[in-house]
């Protein structure tokens, strides 16, 4: 801590408390939450979630953006984005803690959990038929970084595993579909869908009542189930109500949600249908993240390349 | 279905209906559900779980003893069990089971399902830490078949996984104990317990309020958890209570009861912090299982050995 004669970074966070971030970026350069001036020459790095709009427009000197999380839309919402690299966070942790989040949805789906919670409440002993995993079929819904190590994990457990990609990708053990004209065989062949696609223009709301209704509900488990731990604004939450309540879906578990934090008078939180959790399925825990952030900021002053940039195209 | 000249089949069935195993098996070999007579000489082979006792004892003519369940203990419990090889049924498919229902548990307890559903029931949108699954040691007591297999699927989840065994063994990736001189140091060290043993008369009563006392509770979930999937008999239930109650234990998923069904009046129905299931971790689907029982009994006839042959000295 004695000199940190480096660029320093503004931190722009919206929606929670940036307390364990400032302290753990503080460690190895000068951060600050506010530019000293609308043209501060000394912020190089810009570290940021749901930045405040226009804020990194009139900073001089940035060098790159670094988003916290995995998802990069909150950043695109921002009218005055500059046009610096953006480098989206790439953690090992968070590709476990997605992979735990897809097993243990997809198991307490497939296991029955909410039946056999329902049945200890009645304190009833009944063995309901119960198919193996290799009978049940789980779709997931981009395969990137999380998709991929998913997918994985579904097949070491026995389960089939379809994949869904904008454009045609490969993975072992994985039938894959794509594009449009690709999306109604997967479903077709799907009992249980995981959504880990990335926001984008072309994916916003495709999470709707036509697409839940292809989904295959004469199979192994009773009916279809829906898994989304991608991003609220993939799907539509009254479209998951009304699938659920016309039997369209069997179940749901959902991570995200149209507004976060689920307003109370969402008709989700009490569905007896729907397991709720507060955007929690991969917890970016900053102490595993903010290293490697700073590892590359110094290695970008030393003119190395960056790593993980995100296709500002793409939109991912 | 024309002839059948083949020794016949006494299947032998207490505490569920014997009627689609009877199906099954009469495919190939007449089966009956009693003896022509004290001393019928037609039948060669037994199918059974938890028979009458002695009933098999006068068969003359008996070959083999095959045992529905993976488990054998319920066979021990009859005074006139001949002296004839026993076979434990060994299905693929029940391995499966066990390791779904193993990962199924051990997710639930981790990512704390119990605490995210009361916060739903109360529209509480609040991310707990949460940590990831190489800070989680799962104990595996019993590292047979299942056992086995349960911690190879854990270690691929990502979870550091120790193992306690009478004898001493080496599993790849498992970290093993053994003896009773190891168990206070398997317990130690095990955030997560799994009962996968054998019942015998040295594990009868075993998992009771001393053993789960010696689990480490000082840990990243935040208590110590007991999943048993084995035997109910290896369990203390009261014990289980009274750790759940003072704190030695934060949850417990129980599969198996000292006496099953589990009778209303017990306590563990209604215990917010035990998630029930009737016995149903690993369930034997006869369409899986009685087909390669009658290719035993027909290599038997043809003068080949049986396989996975009980140890009736270790009673497992």
């Amino acid at each position: 801590m004695t000199d940190k004669p480096k660029g320093r970074i503004l931190l722009s966070i919206t929606g929670f408390n940036p307390r364990r971030w400032h302290e753990l970026l503080s460690a190895r350069r000068d951060v600050v939450l506010e530019p000293d001036g609308p043209a501060d020459p000394s912020i190089e790095y810009a570290v940021v979630w749901k930045q405040r709009p226009n804020l990194l427009a009139t900073l001089p000197n940035l060098k790159a953006i670094f988003s916290i999380g995995a998802g990069v839309d909150h950043l695109f919402a921002d009218p005055g984005l500059p046009d610096v690299p953006i480098v989206r966070v790439v953690a090992e942790n968070l590709t476990q803690y997605m992979v735990e989040y897809v097993c243990w949805r997809v198991l307490d789906h497939h296991r029955q959990g909410a039946l056999y919670r329902a049945q200890q409440k009645r304190k009833v002993w009944h063995e309901p038929p119960q198919a193996p995993a290799d009978q049940v079929s789980v779709g997931i819904m981009g395969l990137g970084q999380l998709g991929g190590a998913a997918a994985n994990a579904l097949i070491a457990l026995g389960y089939r595993v379809n994949g869904w990609t904008r454009t045609p990708k490969t993975v072992d053990g994985v039938t894959t579909f794509s594009g449009n004209d690709g999306l109604s065989d997967f479903l077709a062949a799907t009992d249980i869908l995981v959504v880990l696609l990335p926001l984008t223009p072309g994916t916003t709301g495709i999470v709707d009542y036509a697409l839940l209704s292809k989904l295959r509900r004469d199979n192994a488990i009773g009916g279809a189930v829906l898994i989304n731990a991608g991003r609220g604004k993939l799907q539509k939450d009254a479209d998951i109500v009304r699938a659920l309540d016309d039997g369209m879906l069997k179940e749901a578990s959902l991570d995200v949600f149209e507004t976060e934090p689920l307003p109370r008078t969402s008709a989700i939180w009490t569905h007896p249908k729907v397991f709720v959790t507060p955007h929690a399925a991969a917890t970016s825990d900053p102490a595993h993240l903010a290293p490697p952030m700073l590892d590359q900021m110094d290695a970008f002053d030393r003119g190395e390349p960056l790593r993980n940039l995100v296709d500002r195209k793409a939109g991912y």
